[in-house]
């Protein structure tokens, strides 16, 4: 229910300025050999810190995995992690301990539960997916070792990379700060960032995933539709506004005679507006989708609000905040990812007889 | 797993051209009045037939209900219910037993389970969202009386309706056949949905969804965020591409200055780009999506494919197929996002002492 | 949650005398070809009117698969099954519905639900099993065709069937109308049961079931024990008190020394007081287990009991009733075993890679 | 699934030797109030070490929350915490790393999975209890305060505590080291089990477990019955061998005269043959249920086995072992009912409107 995942299921905890994070995956099967310093690769790819126009909270972000696992093997027993947080600064948050932030959480988490954890927002942080890309690192190694999932930043407000995911050389993502395998473009962004940065202000974006090389067959008929595990996902990470795969909603636009992806021989298809899956099920094609960030709403000035008894206040946010989520949610997309796809993976694996 | 909904749930069955469709909703509280007429209004709004543009099938879409009310109120025990099929031309479709039509599910659905019920697709029918229909105009009954739940096509293929849903009059939904409540669009549409099915072909399209009165409270921080839940529903609708709520897309070319929604002194917000939902739960503003629909893949007109076995052949969709999926998903749409909200209200319930 | 299984679900519907009982399967897998006569026949076994030691209600029990086969096989879709009550007499029930039976369940559906199907108990009926068996006699097709499932009345009153079950011959459970396989105890139970019968009342009894030939490996480590998914089962059925497997309550009185099975050299074991699972794992030897029912609450004869509104009543049963729930129990324990047996026998194929 | 609690749930990991145990709390409502003192009470209670006839493994046992409160009190969101292991003595294991202890899970642990840690019997071990306590504990919080629950040792081998539980003082059952309230037949007990542990065996017993005061209505119709989730959790407890509630096996040798619960005019019921459930649901009495245990498998003195390859060999058990599970596992059984009423009681919250 709390749960991400179907037949392998990842339950995680944590608030942005508790004691700790983390989380247990169940089902995930016996005998793999873990590879545990590409998990705490990806987390590094996720954590503060990491360049200039990411936020500066200091954590190292290390994961302990405390059981499951034996002799560098998972047992097929449930695996336990915990992240603890270090560089908790309840302090700073003092003063929205009775205030109401626009576009933040406080008030609704308020109104639901009539008690909040108010510190660097408690729950609704986004320090939440540090929980997902440890679980979807793990996750990954359940897929056959060819599934390719690359993420990259596709936009930063009205700045695109406007080269189709072909023509992109996906090695290069890490290249740069802000993770576009485009260099020239990345470049944009970054100067984007800053001047954005610079005024307290925040902007928004967009995430590309492409996967490749994903067996045919993943996904279920219904409720389980490979696209819609994929959506759901995503739209849970926090800032998420919108989700498509294949042609999107360009597709809407589009009449049958121009959509239709017509067969190869050997049942590859010549177009893949499909986005590499039929009916909720993958058909061996790419897989590619892209997902709408919101600017963090969190800003370094002022902005008029009000406290929690109606009275009028300025909020305004200090010190360590991103200006801009993109980079720092490409690991979070990627990592995520796999661990859907590791689930119906495993589904599939008993379809038939 | 299979199933809608987390707390209530919904499981169901059907094929196409099978005997029949229905659905198990458990969880359903007791006392609860059950407007069946209202139901099966909803089930007719879906029905094909109703208009020249769309699909001739001549089906009822009488539903059953077989259990779990009693002197027409709830009872509080699985409620079960079947519908029919009344028009099934399984020979229509032996032209399609070893051939694979272009971007259908035949192809995936053969290679996952190595069987594969073939008249009219089989499982990978939309009239599989018959089911969702009658459960989710069932889980209407759950929430309170004045949350108002509208769909409208709101564009179809480069047709817009360019009207904010504010000026919209949502009374009006019904009044035309494409179900856009702006008449001078909706003919628009209607002459290019004809235009389109002359050729044979069809056309992709978007819905929006508003919800007003919604209580405070909805969702859940985690995993069950409102948006993800909305959206996993909603990608799982056959031709589903994609899905945005609030600003969407557009909010991922915007800055925090100009997206954050500024509070009213009563907590309620003087914009909202938000789209009603904070850290994954209303918060009293209107709720508002769009979902993106591709056209229908089956065209009435020769298309190049492959049989199983890798002949080359020429599929040519005959009789009854819909040009354009819209104006038969508003109903869907509405009635899906009614299942989600009835699951997240149930659970709000029981969220604080 | 309301539902039956884990990976291989069953959810359902029904009340004694509405109109239909049935059910849905979800993650059957395809490819198999389906008995449906057997399954027939073990619906038949339960049937009501079979013998003079059973209630006499007319119904024919016929189940009808409305989805998820094609040309025999299963296709991996969910499976819709309905069985349709044919022999309501609401009417024979008037006279209950503003009274409490004593050991029915009246009062605590009023108090839980407040409102009630009081027609022959609604849905707290034993007629709800009916759905146990249809579903369980189809999950017994995924299990490797030389798992023998076989359950017999090893008790009836104080009347106990003293032979070991490895001195039985299973092949005669169905020769007499109680089902336990010795004829003489048989007999014995028969004319106890027609005597208790005579005075209006009813009786008590346990049944014990023998699994052999399970593979090696089925049952998790955690809250999904092969002993503790049989037992949530059995202590389902409507009138089961207890439940004990292996040396059960009599192993609560040995010492290790006399209760650990050693092993012979091929990994079976000298003694079997284990009763076929180690640490919630199946370990290839016989599984046994018993299940003890209390009589049967509707007595033919004058009760002082209460209406709802606290009157003294007299309660009487009239009509058709069981003296025994024990002979239709029978398949009931077999096919529920098979269905929770088929559940973790999938789930254990994907426990290593 | 691998979870225990439908709409609360636990998932759990740790193995005996591992780093740690812990668990995840779901759906846990806001703004209760924690006793984290009575929650480690209730650790201490089942913890290693206690007294002289209990296995001397040295453990704290200390848990640490690790999220889901604030100043005190439940946010509503998932609860983390985590119990690190300190005594670890691996090498203790070494002799068992490639043999199969008769009675324990080696071998169908190492077959199902193809590895294993053997440490202590890594996840077989029953110190994955502990787990249960803490989360039972915490759960016991959601209950009505007047509720009471209280499991005490009712036998040890042949000894029984024959008193009916009425006449038992539960206040007492702490004052012994084997947790009976009747202090002769604890004496008894207590030299009966040191008389076991001088000779290097164990021996079983059984656990009554009483509750007190639960509301009417706790418990779902179907598949979540009350006596079925206390069931299934007994059973998964890692000795259990048997279930009963109420008259239990003793009732199966009863007529349906001798069995009615006839109510009084407040309806309550003159006898409680039923132990407090009808149809699956508390109807207000107490609810009395009753679990078996096996003797411990680990014998501290030679018994003839075979290693993974079939050779002949002996094993012993060395250094810490309890010798009867009895006494530690009365906290088990408390806080694990309190888990499963916590959860069946949330979801009654919901049942009518």
């Amino acid at each position: 229910m709390n749960n991400l995942g179907n037949f392998l299921t990842l339950s995680t905890f944590g608030e942005s300025h508790g004691i700790a994070y983390g989380g247990i995956i169940t089902n995930f099967p016996a005998g793999i050999e873990i590879n545990f310093e590409e998990i705490q690769h990806q987390l590094d790819r996720r954590k503060p810190g990491q360049s200039a126009i990411v936020t500066q909270r200091k954590e190292s972000d290390t994961v302990q995995f405390l059981s499951g696992t034996f002799e560098g093997k998972s047992t097929g027993t449930p695996i336990g992690f915990v992240i603890y947080n270090e560089n908790q600064k309840s302090k700073d948050y003092d003063h929205i301990k009775n205030n109401y932030r626009p576009s933040h959480a406080d008030f609704t988490y308020d109104q639901k539960f009539g008690i909040r954890d108010h510190r660097g927002g408690g729950k609704s942080s986004a320090r939440e997916t540090i929980n997902w890309v440890a679980a979807g690192a793990l996750a990954k190694h359940i897929l056959p070792k060819n599934v390719e999932i690359s993420a990259y930043v596709s936009s930063v407000g009205e700045i695109f990379c406007e080269k189709p995911y072909q023509d992109l050389d996906f090695s290069k993502i890490d290249d740069n700060d802000v993770r576009c395998p485009d260099a020239e473009t990345a470049e944009k962004m970054i100067a984007k960032i800053k001047e954005i940065k610079k005024e307290g202000n925040t902007i928004g974006g967009t995430i590309t995933c492409v996967i490749k090389n994903l067996p045919v067959g993943i996904g279920e008929p219904i409720f389980l539709k490979l696209q819609a595990e994929l959506g759901k996902a995503m739209m849970n990470i926090n800032a998420a506004k919108g989700f498509e795969y294949g042609s999107g909603f360009c597709g809407a636009k589009m009449t049958g005679k121009e959509h239709n992806d017509l067969f190869n021989e050997d049942f590859t298809t010549k177009t893949n507006l499909s986005g590499g899956i039929q009916g909720g099920i993958s058909n061996g094609m790419d897989i590619y989708f892209r997902v709408a960030f919101k600017p963090i709403a969190t800003l370094l000035r002022p902005q008029e609000s009000f406290d929690k008894n109606g009275n009028p206040i300025i909020v305004e946010g200090k010190g360590r905040h991103d200006p801009c989520v993109l980079p720092r949610a490409v690991p979070v997309v990627e990592n995520l990812a796999a661990f859907v796809l590791a689930d119906l993976f495993l589904m599939n694996q008993i379809r038939k007889v």
